[in-house]
């Protein structure tokens, strides 16, 4: 094989003739496989069978009363210290929610720019009003679409920032709050990011702490570190402490970190943690407790009796991992072997996480979606890794192997590899209407 | 004993100094009681105590899913299908949240306040903002205090409307709608409702069944069916199918009604459900789609196999009944020998639900919680039963006896009383200060 750029006209019309011929028998081969989304597969959930049950007719708190009334909005205190480990910060800054972090970050985004959760008062949407202007946030491309659509439902203006191997590009960034005080926010996934597997380096999280003395008011980092223990192999690079940096900087209050279970135990059925000041916490309990009563405890204690620490945790993503990986290398292996000598396609090696970025040549990631959803296999959609679902040059693709078993998986791959070959092929023929 | 007002002034004298005489000796007997919150007690609690494990590593829905995966933001089918029990509709009016209906009721609100979720496409808000006024809400009084709050968090304006003895004022609230287009709901807990007991009458229900032909465009409903199947007797009369009849008189978007497990298995750990038309049900769904991915099916699983459907869940509610009632018929007991031949007070005697409501004579309601508090009981803060926590006539307090253990509740509600005659006795003789 040689790169497709390489090849004359006729040889790239004979590549195309022999991938469309493979494309109709995959076909006509009516496979019906899902690369969609970052859901755990069935051996992984198997892992946390146990936390039904768990409790043992013992429902009792360290402190005595009974996870099964009502009360303790913050959530229980021994899964607040557990949350404290998973996000590098005190107890007294984590509270501890129901079974959807998205929620939370949600809740507060929403709080934050209707009602305020400040000391000044002011809500972002306020401030925005009587500048005359939109409340902005930065969002690092490629990134999850939901925290995307979590400003778009809010009505905010999202500014793409350039990921770089360290994380957000940081003088972008820095510059970006400089110069416009209604940025009030960034969405960061700093450990194997969702989708490019960047962990951030520790010049990018200094940084970071150091930035709200450069932005407008009441600027926060949304730091959701949904994969904070999320490890493919052994000796990945651990995070900065957001928090604790800030906090020593002087700006606590501009760290909101956000943690789940979702792809520790169950996925629908976990625990999810928030970490910030204390004031910060304060603020947004107050808030919370005109929509909640508390959150269930019942679950929360179910989780610290099956994973009662930080060690604990870890080790049961050890056998996460040993199901998670050979899905991820077979993809990584089919990526090489029928792209790498073709020069057509950019992708990441992540070593943790649930995604594979693919970035394919410019103007075609809508095209491959398409033919491999119209061969059977499921792809999340093009462009779902940029703000209002549109990637600028329409090369981003996200890949999710976690879901189907491991020969579906590669079957899908093989699938996928072959897609963007033709379309590549196509376009480079100058033949690209399929 | 005879009434006070019948009493001269020379016994009423000698009534507050025996009063007083007693309340010391209470004082210092070192009481510390709550009667504050609707929780349920230890006991109701272990009746459910089989739900954590109950699912016995099947984790299988009927559909053939696992219930720990992500998805299926309407909560499962099984569950949707006892809450089209619960609440008098159909399974696909019904959605099943998290372990708060609390968190659903503001949800909603809030979206059709800020974002609107009708056919029309105009926000409460937006609308309001249109026609220079302010959203407003009926609010039956005396109500449930966190109903209000979430009024008030949005900054609607409240008003209050009396309850009688099929439910709240009907004329009244037909009245109110037809008079102003920003009414845009009313608060109702059709059932046992809190603090009044008031189950509402057929007539009631049919004619909410047909306000919205009077009022201005999306008025809802808020059915908050808190006490459904709690009853304390037999032969509580049922009520009528609000959705149904509204969907019958061509009204189905004006009914959003909601109901929980939490006074029937764990109060922090049951599961909550909406029901509403197919068209309103869908307009939440794609705007809650934006915070969530989905509820914890499992604890939903684990509902089911529990109480598979309304007749175990009736059977269910009989055990708390009889834990129960022997808490409400010592406080009715204590308030008659002690207060009924004084002519000083009025209460309800409730047939169901969590409570009971008491009026003091006019201006008595702060102090007399004052009064209790420093003997050692806490009740609910006089006022919470009304909008913005203002009681005009300070008269209503609500009772709350579930929670402590029987002899506690005795013990409270001795001191009770003997607080409402003591400061009674020092109104009637003009010697209100304490």
């Amino acid at each position: 094989m040689k790169p497709y750029h390489a090849m004359s006209k006729e040889e790239l019309a004979e590549e195309v003739r022999s991938l469309e011929k493979a494309y109709e028998k995959t076909q006509s081969s009516g496979l019906s496989l899902d690369l969609t989304r970052g859901k755990p597969g069935q051996d992984q959930i198997e892992l946390s069978a146990a936390l039904d049950g768990i409790l043992n007719n013992n429902f009792t708190l360290q402190d005595g009363t009974d996870a099964r009334n009502y009360g303790g909005i913050s959530g229980i205190p021994e899964a607040r210290k557990l949350g404290a480990e998973v996000l590098d910060a005190l107890p007294e800054e984590v509270i501890v929610g129901g079974n959807s972090s998205l929620t939370m970050m949600y809740q507060y985004v929403e709080a934050a720019h209707f009602f305020g959760l400040f000391e000044t008062g002011e809500s972002w949407s306020a401030e925005a009003a009587r500048s005359g202007g939109r409340v902005k946030f930065l969002c690092p491309v490629p990134g999850y679409d939901r925290h995307f659509t979590i400003c778009e439902a809010l009505g905010m203006e999202m500014i793409p920032v350039p990921m770089d191997s360290e994380g957000p590009n940081i003088e972008f960034v820095r510059e970006a709050v400089k110069a416009d005080s209604l940025i009030k926010g960034i969405w960061c996934v700093p450990r194997h990011s969702n989708p490019s597997g960047v962990c951030y380096s520790d010049r990018t999280v200094t940084a970071l702490s150091r930035l709200a003395a450069d932005a407008g008011a009441n600027f926060r980092i949304l730091w959701d570190n949904a994969y904070s223990v999320h490890d493919l192999y052994e000796g990945c690079p651990e995070i900065a402490p957001l928090l604790k940096l800030a906090t020593q900087a002087g700006h606590a209050d501009s760290v909101v970190m956000f943690a789940s279970t979702s792809k520790i135990t169950f996925a629908g059925g976990g625990i999810s943690w928030m970490a910030s000041s204390v004031g910060n916490i304060e603020r947004y309990l107050k808030r919370h407790s005109t929509m909640a009563i508390g959150p269930d405890k019942v679950n929360q204690l179910r989780h610290v009796r099956f994973l009662p620490d930080l060690d604990a945790m870890k080790a049961h993503m050890r056998a996460h991992a040993e199901r998670l990986r050979p899905k991820f290398e077979a993809i990584q292996q089919r990526l090489e072997d029928d792209l790498g000598p073709l020069e057509l396609a950019e992708w990441t090696r992540p070593t943790g996480g649930y995604f594979i970025s693919f970035d394919t040549l410019p103007g075609l990631a809508t095209q491959v979606v398409e033919l491999t959803a119209q061969a059977g296999v499921k792809l999340t959609a093009a462009g779902s890794t940029w703000p209002h679902r549109k990637d600028p040059e329409d090369r981003n693709i996200r890949l999710a192997p976690s879901f189907p078993a491991p020969n579906e998986v590669k079957e899908a791959i093989a699938v996928f590899t072959l897609c963007v070959r033709l379309a590549s092929a196509r376009q480079l023929l100058g033949a690209n209407t399929p």
